[in-house]
């Protein structure tokens, strides 16, 4: 077997075998497989796809590419939420400590934001004191003590897919459904979780941007975690708008803490709430303790305390403000109609939020702040965004990435995605 | 502008702009672009397409990213064909000396061969003491006092198609008109010949399997040549059997000069001639000498041995002959109704007269006689071919490759192609 035959065989709208798959993330992880050559077939796959076996057996490699963490020690079942990424998307902050206050264990293997869409990780690290990185034998006693752990992959988790994800990056093909499916799946499933919910985010702001897309890598992902013994399912939820009023890091973290203390934006507290008991359902807890309830009486609070204490985090401690604020007036009196999910993320990204390379630092005090949500009444002049950076020369391109972004009409409401809109397995 | 950006246009199935192209070819030359993110973007070129324009832009940025050749000091016309590869394709060895002994100038630049197709300098330098590399100002010596010259490209012609050739070779994407074709048109175009005739092989043992690939690969080249100010025609021809009696390197030699000498096989002199024919008429030198008679006396012959001695060859000089040879009997008493080119040039390949890598070395003995041709009649058991080697251990996997190869029926008539199948331009 040699690449150009793997190559061929995509190219030319064939099925790769079980043999090809395997030979090819085993090559390609070794080194024998070059870079440009998985590029070419990596675009052939973008083109032609990929059939469900297909993407079943690429997966699967991959997982076997590195180790496959076990938590079968645990005295409860393990439970996770994957997003796709979005903007404002802070769900996993509150969710995971929520979760694990209603008696589940989550072990989430977690990311760092990339282009527009902000990490999880970054988020958490604009905490004084709070590290990312654990040891596998420190996660379990996280797991054990907490009952939830958000911490690094390290490197021997699915090797396979951090080089090729690396390589889609610069090559044009990470818009593939069956790329992105196996690559987050490999990564959840060598995971070890048990139950897996899956948060697709469709609209201008996620990489998916319509309903169909979303459904299509849904489905695939659902297949993918079923054909491995996780119970999967997945939502689609909106993302054409920011997901609460606060975009960034540090000011996400505040936000996040304000729904675990039983405040927050609505849109926030259903959606943590709603994947909540999506998790808990499948690790097989619906009759455990609703999470509505766990937000209101402070245990889920008390969870996420310890969690941050657990990684050496200090959940007291003020969160990092901005050097420089600078606001954004509302353009008319009205309603606001639109506030693009797409252009708020850019506008934070070139504020300091965001990395344009993995090896950037992130600002922990940039982002955007949003006073009103779309349906909002506003007035004409008064602040409808303010802006936070440390660097003031950033502004400029903040508000040019905000062009056209904001539609406030005299009287009507917004066209908006239900912020649930359909689930998937 | 970045080479993601140009990735996507062209993975999206749009037109890539003039900027886009001009772009993309000086950053890959100077590597900007990396290989990998062209592999990628050659893989979409395979699958979406180019247009006219595109591929005639590509054709210039290639031909600008070097230095184009120029003989406008000559005091005689000059004209060049260009053969997309075949097996016992030996046919500028006898057409450069003839066409210059009719009048025209040749600055023929040639390359080796790779896989099973034959290439030009390996053939010659199986005359002893000839040598493939000329200074350019070596080759306008031997051009002004021969009229002709076969050498290799000097690495200042089209660097961009170097590199892009070597990269497409290992990322299954060879097989793109669009490629193929500016790769060939820029080379030649950057030789510097003011007509060209290009012969576009037909059938198993070519590039292109079916006459309408060929056409398609010829109008595009075409175009390339006319839009360059070159004056360019296309002959389809057949390549479902081998050409002439002889597949290899010295053996090739010696057939061209039986051919130079007013003999060789029919039609490997009827292609030397009609091609000779385009390649005049193409220099406006259709009144000139008729190639048939340059052939008969002798002045063709002439030219051959001035311009292998200009080079360092000795045109008397005994060519090698291989240490070990083995006669493969005719099957079956009959008519030979099938002799398919691709297994002849893979046994002559595996026999040691081809490369698998650029940097193998050839066998200059090593090949393939063809005692009868598909339409002649044979004897059960006595030789139909015999296989050429310094090295007795490749002759079995040279059988292998002839199995199923060879068809002799008692009675009836080949299947062929007509030897000139079509015109272009």
């Amino acid at each position: 077997m040699d690449a150009i035959d793997v190559i061929r065989a995509k190219r030319d709208g064939g099925t790769l075998t079980p043999e090809q798959i395997d030979w090819t993330i085993d090559a390609y992880t070794r080194g024998v497989m070059a870079d440009e050559q998985m590029a070419a077939l990596a675009m052939a796959i973008l083109l032609n796809g990929m059939t469900r076996a297909e993407v079943a057996r690429w997966t699967e490699a991959m997982i076997r590419s590195g180790e496959r963490m076990d938590w079968s020690g645990l005295d409860r079942p393990t439970t996770d939420k994957h997003s796709t990424g979005g903007v404002g998307d802070k769900i996993t902050l509150p969710l995971a400590p929520l979760v694990a206050a209603c008696g589940a264990a989550v072990p989430q293997l977690s990311g760092r934001g990339l282009g527009h869409t902000g990490g999880t990780l970054d988020k958490l690290e604009s905490i004084p004191g709070w590290r990312a990185s654990l040891s596998p034998e420190e996660m379990l006693a996280v797991l054990t003590d907490v009952g939830a752990v958000v911490c690094a992959a390290g490197s021997g988790l699915a090797p396979a897919d951090r080089r090729l994800y690396a390589l889609r990056d610069v090559t044009g093909t990470v818009e593939s459904i069956p790329l992105i499916a196996s690559s987050i799946m490999s990564k959840k499933i060598a995971e070890g979780t048990g139950a897996l919910v899956l948060d697709v985010k469709v609209g201008s702001g996620a990489f998916m941007k319509t309903v169909d897309q979303a459904r299509e890598l849904a489905e695939t992902m659902v297949g993918i975690g079923t054909d491995h013994g996780v119970r999967t399912v997945a939502l689609l939820t909106a993302m054409d708008r920011p997901l609460g009023r606060a975009v960034g890091n540090a000011v996400e973290v505040a936000e996040s803490v304000e729904v675990l203390a039983g405040g927050g934006p609505s849109d926030v507290v259903e959606l943590t709430v709603t994947l909540a008991r999506e998790m808990l359902a499948a690790a097989g807890l619906a009759s455990a303790k609703d999470p509505a309830d766990a937000l209101a009486d402070g245990s889920a609070m008390d969870v996420w305390r310890r969690m941050i204490s657990a990684q050496g985090g200090d959940p007291d401690a003020p969160l990092p403000t901005a050097k420089e604020t600078h606001d954004v007036p509302a353009p008319a009196s009205g309603v606001l109609t639109r506030l693009d999910a797409y252009a708020v993320g850019v506008a934070a990204w070139r504020l300091g939020a965001g990395r344009a390379r993995k090896e950037d630092p992130v600002s922990a005090a940039a982002g955007v702040l949003c006073h009103a949500k779309p349906g909002d009444r506003v007035t004409a002049g008064r602040p409808l965004l303010t802006l936070h950076t440390d660097d003031p020369s950033r502004i400029d391109r903040a508000l040019e990435a905000l062009d056209g972004a904001i539609e406030v009409v005299p009287d009507g409401a917004p066209d908006l995605l239900p912020l649930v809109i359909d689930r998937v397995g």
